[in-house]
């Protein structure tokens, strides 16, 4: 795998397949484990990362199954191609922004992706496009006991699998939806929704993660804790709720169609407009646009695009995208003319394939 | 002439023609006069009103000129009707909303009006396209001249014209230039323009006239008193004054491209991208966008449109245009709704024509 190839799909989170493609984007598992015989990564120095580094990479490379997983070292990558992993959701930021011997092992279709040296050992994840919680569930569980197979991770009889932070200890899995919400948010019910999830202990965040805003009007949904549950229970939690958000999500479309029509067809056609006309475009503002679009396509009101096509205008757009779609660095200001530029070629080919 | 006629073109005031038509879109020149054997309008009964229109009507079609007047009675005329020739700039709009006998003498391509019981018995005008104050008031004078020799006015040696407002007595003479300013509402200099304005007994208004705000970023400046001062005067103070006006929008716009041209740009495709694919448009929204057309125009920035279609688009989005040009009564949701989809078909006629 090329790291360059990557850029010329959406990756599986985004291939907006699987059941109820239209409001959930992907479903993803991700489970912590850390090596019994070095220090957790916040304690190793440089060597020992290097030397954990080594080891896992040596044992991935030879797992007992039918998955190529290619190998990404972020310690010798480009800035740029760290952001590139970051933004296809195949490392965290933080995984890209720390020092040392550290990388990822990435599957066909990006379906599966092992981070090294994170704040665990091992970050295995599994993604999966849709409301699919239990294929990931069923892939991620597989291959973590194939490389339990042949690994000695940290784990306590009592507590279960250790991990660096106490809030990952037991399971050590995250089991997370990301939702498109742009009806519960315009029709300024998804405080609401927010206050449900905490109280039942569930987590929300953006689309990358803590600390970023919801662009775009995508709510990742997970649980925040692990200790004391099996990962049935954790699994279902989540499972069980996502069901009642979709529904909330249908009705306030249902109602934004039924009771403003007129304001919602002039949102989505104008968000369509702009995009197709600015000279200037941040990313933030693009992925706002195109949420209204997409929107727009999922209640028929445009049809001068598809929801594939959308999806992987969200990604594309994104700076180290299109940096990498463009060939050459490019800042801030020059992303956002560039930007708009890909955006207007983009959509003007749609124009002349309708 | 036929009023549903009028909505086929833009009038003289927006043919965009004459000296400095990227600023100045149009010059004006008003009087105010009375009949020396009536009471003034507010004074007057609807029997004398009666008879001065009819005296007055007579008199305009029994002028020794080569125009031909088209006279339209506003109390049989529809409110629609009203409005449209509001829009036009034909009459004012407290013509319009008052009562009683009152009408409008209309030349051949509007740049003569004659409104009858206004706030004055004769409220005549006269409207060039451009820069062009002296040719709008020789022929203002030469009517005003042709209408003293059949009407006996009511005049005072000693005060000149008597008119129904102490502001309006002496030349009764009202002299406008309608200026477009984009470039100083975007750099923000344009109340400092007003206050010298202010400080010279120049008053500013929005394009339709006072109250109405700066809808387009049209601006009419005219004088404030008349008494004491001749004719000659009134118009050079106005005359002098412009193109000073004149130079620092031309200066204001050369700012604006020298050091934000990606962000002019930006804003002019925009509001052609909106108001190409909008759903629902406010006339004083469209007029806004238009405004930003119209700059991205004159600087060269857009050649998808021209400056005589988009002042057409101005005046046929307006209200009674659009309700006339569509053949029906709409209210003010249907209007907008209405209008997006007008300046759609409008706007795609010009792609495919280019």
């Amino acid at each position: 795998m090329n790291l360059d190839s990557l850029t010329q799909n959406s990756g599986e989170w985004l291939r907006a397949v699987g059941p109820e493609a239209d409001i959930v984007i992907s479903s993803r598992i991700r489970l912590a484990r850390n090596l019994s015989s070095f220090p957790f990564t916040n304690r190793a120095n440089t060597h020992q990362k290097a030397e954990i580094e080594q080891y896992l990479q040596g044992r991935l490379q030879k797992l007992d199954i039918d998955l190529q997983l290619d190998y990404f070292n972020l310690a010798t990558i480009t800035p740029l191609d760290r952001q590139l992993l970051v933004e296809r959701q195949l490392v965290s930021r933080e995984l890209a922004n720390s020092e040392g011997p550290r990388g990822v092992a990435v599957g066909a279709n990006e379906i599966v992706s092992v981070m090294i040296n994170e704040e665990d050992h091992v970050r295995l994840q599994v993604i999966r496009s849709g409301f699919s919680m239990d294929e990931a569930w069923q892939e991620a569980d597989r291959l973590d006991d194939k490389l339990e197979e042949k690994v000695p991770y940290a784990f306590s009889e009592e507590l279960g699998y250790l991990t660096a932070c106490p809030t990952n200890v037991g399971t050590g899995l995250r089991a997370s939806v990301m939702l498109h919400l742009p009806a519960l948010v315009l029709t300024k019910q998804i405080e609401k929704v927010f206050r449900a999830l905490q109280k039942i202990n569930l987590a929300v965040r953006g689309l990358y993660g803590e600390g970023s805003r919801a662009s775009g009007d995508f709510y990742q949904i997970s649980n925040q804790v692990t200790l004391g549950k099996s990962e049935t229970t954790i699994i279902n939690e989540i499972r069980d709720v996502i069901p009642q958000i979709i529904a909330y999500e249908r009705q306030a479309r249902q109602t934004l169609t039924r009771e403003s029509r007129p304001l919602i067809l002039d949102r989505v056609k104008r968000a369509f407009g702009v995009l197709k006309s600015a000279a200037m475009m941040t990313s933030e503002e693009t992925m706002d646009l195109l949420s209204s679009v997409r929107l727009g396509v999922n209640l028929g009101l445009i049809d001068d695009i598809n929801i594939v096509v959308v999806n992987q205008l969200f990604i594309h757009t994104q700076p180290a995208h299109l940096q990498k779609l463009l060939g050459r660095e490019l800042d801030s200001e020059e992303r956002n003319s560039e930007r708009a530029r890909f955006l207007r070629n983009r959509l003007s080919e749609m124009d002349s394939m309708n």
